[in-house]
């Protein structure tokens, strides 16, 4: 009973990342009541997205013609520190905080498998290269900022082991109960932290 | 330090009903990674939609030639009875009970202010004018099928009031315990429906 544009439509945005069959129904009914100018403008925003690239140091994505990302190519950043992250979103949450001026990696979302994927594995190995590039062929730190669950953790110590050669220094993002959070929900083994990394 | 063609998309995607800043973020990672092919396609499901018209009788959406939707051109459905609806997606539910074969009048969202909208009044206006085109000048039944919440309610006594001349009966969906529901939680006022609309 829907029309074959409608039903096009959902088949596309269903597959979206935490958009439904139920949501993109209603995402298409709303993008009909939102009338041309907005479906044009809309198709338009998501066409802009063909300019974007994968830096290929750190494979966060840019646009424009440089060769690297901006962080990548920036001269005031430290090269010898990297952070592994696994996803874009949380590479900007780092920023935000403006307390890291380092470089990066982004290593993709981890599977449930607890191994990382081939193109994970390659980035970790252009890692080494970049790092072996190094005056001193060694880098200073990598912090591996991985979340603090149990793929998180198994997928850390897989890289930890990985890369033991190539850093002076091996570390995690510490541990404790989150500002605003309260001590008495605290589960144990994150009060264990808090108590242990005292600041 | 977001490139400009992810700050536009999440500014356009945003604005969509459910999707917040974040998810609009994760949703431009995501389209990127897809690929330049799956934009494409997205795109073009997104433009599909220009084709979608309203219907000028029921105002549910349709596409393709006829000047109605293919509710309201059916000759098997019968006629002189109405139903009233806030939403396209809630004509979709109804319909798929395949338990109701009249008209609709698709009213468009309610506001929460409790009156309503001007375009709204002119969809009444207009459904007074259908039934004044029918054999008998009246409907044999209006079903008033807004959610059963205080402003669906409150709309709901409004537009009785406003139809009572237009229709031998005026009726509401039945409420009571929806299947799998538990007694235990059902709320006094639903209990007491389903006591007085004993099945």
């Amino acid at each position: 009973m829907l029309p074959e544009e409608i039903k096009k439509f959902i088949e596309v945005f269903e597959k979206l990342p935490s958009i439904g069959p139920r949501q993109a129904t209603r995402l298409a009914f709303k993008m009909v009541g939102g009338g041309v100018a907005q479906l044009e403008e809309t198709a338009r925003a998501i066409l802009g997205l063909k300019k974007i690239k994968n830096c290929p140091r750190c494979f966060f994505i840019y646009s424009g013609q440089s060769l690297t990302c901006e962080r990548c190519s920036d001269v005031n950043r430290v090269k010898d520190v990297f952070m592994i992250v696994e996803k874009e979103t949380d590479l900007i949450t780092i920023e935000r905080t403006r307390k890291y001026n380092g470089m990066y990696l982004v290593l993709g979302e981890l599977t449930k498998s607890g191994n990382l994927e081939i193109h994970q594995k390659l980035r970790i190995g252009l890692l080494k290269k970049i790092i072996e590039e190094l005056p001193d062929k060694r880098a200073k730190e990598i912090i591996i900022a991985l979340n603090p669950t149990t793929y998180g953790d198994l997928n850390a110590s897989i890289i930890e082991r990985d890369l033991k050669d190539y850093s002076q220094k091996i570390s995690r993002l510490g541990r404790g109960i989150p500002t605003g959070g309260e001590i008495e929900f605290a589960d144990e083994d994150t009060l264990s932290h808090s108590l242990q990394r005292r600041e």
